[in-house]
């Protein structure tokens, strides 16, 4: 296709997104009305329903899969010679506390150009988008050039329990050359914020068990307390500077096999603001810089996610308890294998004397990423830059964790990014929002990267 | 008086209380009535009032005592050479978990020999035993053979906030020879429990600030934990041992100035019952017998009665939060001053890095404690052979924490004890109970101790 040609169909793209805009804020707002938060497993087959009509609608051979847990929607449209996999969520995080929200967040609401509601930014905005992006392409083309694969799941703010096993029950239809993973964010300068990687994730619980019963502190001298070990633990598993302690931690860690450092130096990161944001005197250890992102990028990382034990309630009440643990999350980075580092951690603890300690695993997964110059990077950045117009800030691997690797590893499918927040979208929060500037811009982005994928454009060259 | 005669006195006071045993039964049943949880607050000046009442119906001269805090009640009775305080409290515990409980808290409950309900053992079964033994000496004697100060508080539960400034106000009232301590528990053998002492408390809150928000984990590498501060600054307060490293903590103690080892040498501990009981391989540091009650009831103790920070709900959630904290009790001894072991325990956090965490001081009072050879003692400890035909226990000083200092110290009172509750009542938990049995003999050995202090059967010989 030629450049004349592309500038074409990109502005029939545009021009048919924008008379139709309205048409899919309603859509949206159909998909925000229902209140499908995983965590309390409510209204998950009306949301998925919903879903699969809005595929059914647009020609796609549709299943409602479950793999013991919330359904997941699978879309099958056969066109062209590659297949594109587009993977989302229609679930969404709980909207408590109620009382922070300014608008009712089950109920979209347009203000100051913003639409308001939980899932606009994560993730029913994004679906909303791909499925304008179809429609574009069919009205433009006659057509879509080339085969889509839905993926749009029901778990993912659960932590995707069953998401490996429904991948692995449908190899045959989620073949693909190409996918969009399920998000991405404008920056402050504007920029399309394209995640190629997220490191995995080994989350523990450790228990330790002290007397049978809580019982009354005065048995302090001689009855032992549970959370004077737990917190000798905690100080075996990392040094002062942060450093984790656990034997062979950081040993093979051969890096994505590309020059990461130039993504890292050209990626927005105003230090300075971030520190001043959360009243940090400085990172820890005293990293700045390109140091500070190879940490936040590169490197795995150990974390006290929570830690509890006794009375926690207001004023005093004294108590020895019977148990006290602390919540773990280990994120880990190419090269280790989630197994391996439990293994590592059992015999590190049973070295150090806490082999009684009771421990939970609660999410168990490795990393997994995509080198940017593969094909669907290349399209997703071109089609970025001409939607955006700035440079697309490609993140070589999340600082967070992510199931990417059942795409990029499992599937063996490079993976894209694209969406339709913004830094102030509040994702997780009260007043989830997107700017409805960035809405029409992600439909946009997703059926020109669509395109560009379908044609080579985005080919290595 | 001889002994005859203390014989028929005693035989006396007995067969009134057997006889009027139901009336007060139904007094108590009046004041379980009364849910005066002062953890809530509702209903403090209805049960004030009927503790009035009641003393006013006896001849006292009675007066709402209020300091801040919930109301006292605070009754003189003047009669004879010397004068006895009475301590005892009115308020009472939650009654949750409700669902634990096989009957009514607030409903009196007669079953199986016992008496179900919130406030039977603590404290409200020993008001009504007190009540019953004015009755007694005067129905035997004719008049009460002393002058008898009663002190009944309302917030004994949540740590007597306001009763250092009652007793400092009420000085002249509250001035006595001797005093009685609101309880006391019949052992398993039988014994009755008798507390001259009790270790003072300083109950501190530490808490570690990090990013002035809570923030996704995946900041882990580059954003400060407080948790992991908060289990350092655990770590630096005792050994693995269990001894507490702030300077100075166990210098200068002389003990109680008398032969304690041969009170505790006497004191039922049958610790192998104690680890099978709460699943114990062995006390802190191995500890064994006497050395055992030595570090009991003798020594200071610091314990972490609880620690918190960031998730703690099911499963996981990954967070660095903005905040962790631990709640800290110290069980002060004789010669320890609370303000000097504060100074010593901020002192010694600066010094280890520390000096930035918050510190709330939730509790802060000295030990107190009466000596054995103390008139009041020499009394209760008599009337406790005659009522309990067997030597009572007594406990130089409790493991556990109370504001005796307040009598032994402040006013000069030596105090001694005496309760209708058993090892059995189950004090602050569901089902709280005491024994009929326990309960007639409680009445009996009040009378008794205030005959013989009156009559001067205790002193020193």
């Amino acid at each position: 296709m030629e450049a004349e040609s592309i500038k074409q169909v990109a502005e029939g793209i545009r021009s048919f997104l924008k008379d139709n805009f309205d048409r899919y804020v309603r859509i949206l707002s159909d998909l925000v009305a229902i209140p499908s938060v995983s965590a309390k497993g409510e209204h998950m087959d009306e949301c998925a329903r919903l879903v699969a009509d809005l595929l059914a609608e647009r020609g796609f051979k549709v299943k409602i899969a479950r793999a013991g847990g919330h359904p997941a929607v699978l879309g099958e449209l056969e066109s062209g010679e590659k297949a594109i996999l587009i993977y989302n969520h229609y679930d969404v995080q709980p909207p408590e506390p109620l009382e922070a929200w300014k608008h009712d967040p089950f109920k979209l609401t347009a203000e100051d150009g913003r639409l308001f509601g939980r899932g606009t930014a994560d993730n029913k905005g994004n679906i909303v988008a791909r499925l304008a992006a179809i429609d574009a392409l069919k009205h433009v083309l006659g057509e879509v050039p080339l085969a889509v694969k839905f993926l749009v799941e029901g778990e993912e703010e659960i932590g995707s329990p069953t998401l490996p096993k429904l991948v692995e029950e449908n190899r045959e239809v989620l073949k693909a050359d190409g996918g969009i993973w399920e998000t991405g964010y404008v920056g402050r300068r504007g920029e399309l914020r394209i995640y190629l990687g997220f490191k995995g994730m080994l989350y523990v619980e450790l228990t330790v068990k002290g007397p049978s019963r809580d019982i009354h502190s005065g048995y302090a001298p001689i009855v032992p307390n549970p959370i004077w070990r737990l917190a000798r633990l905690a100080c075996t598993l990392k040094d002062p500077e942060g450093r984790v302690l656990i034997p062979g931690f950081y040993e093979g860690l051969t890096g994505l096999g590309y020059d990461v450092e130039a993504l890292l130096k050209e990626l927005p990161f105003d230090e300075e603001a971030l520190k001043e944001e959360l009243g940090l005197e400085e990172f820890v250890g005293g990293l700045t810089g390109l140091e500070a992102l190879r940490q936040l990028h590169l490197m795995p990382s150990l974390n006290i996610s929570g830690i509890y034990g006794g009375y926690t309630g207001r004023g005093g009440k004294t108590v020895i308890p019977s148990e006290a643990g602390m919540k773990i999350d280990i994120r880990l980075v190419p090269d280790q294998d989630p197994d391996e580092v439990l293994e590592a951690l059992r015999a590190y603890l049973a070295e150090k004397g806490f082999g009684d300690v009771k421990l939970t695993v609660h999410s168990k997964y490795p990393a997994g990423f995509t080198k940017p110059d593969e094909e669907v990077v290349r399209a997703s950045v071109r089609a970025a830059e001409l939607v955006y117009g700035i440079k697309p800030a490609l993140v070589p691997l999340s600082a967070g964790s992510g199931p990417m690797y059942l795409f990029t590893g499992v599937l063996g499918v490079p993976m894209t990014g694209a969406g339709v927040g913004y830094y102030g979208s509040r994702v997780h929060a009260p007043d989830e929002n997107i700017r409805e500037a960035d809405f029409l811009k992600g439909m946009e982005h997703v059926a020109l990267t669509l395109l560009m994928f379908s044609r080579g454009r985005g080919a290595k060259h």
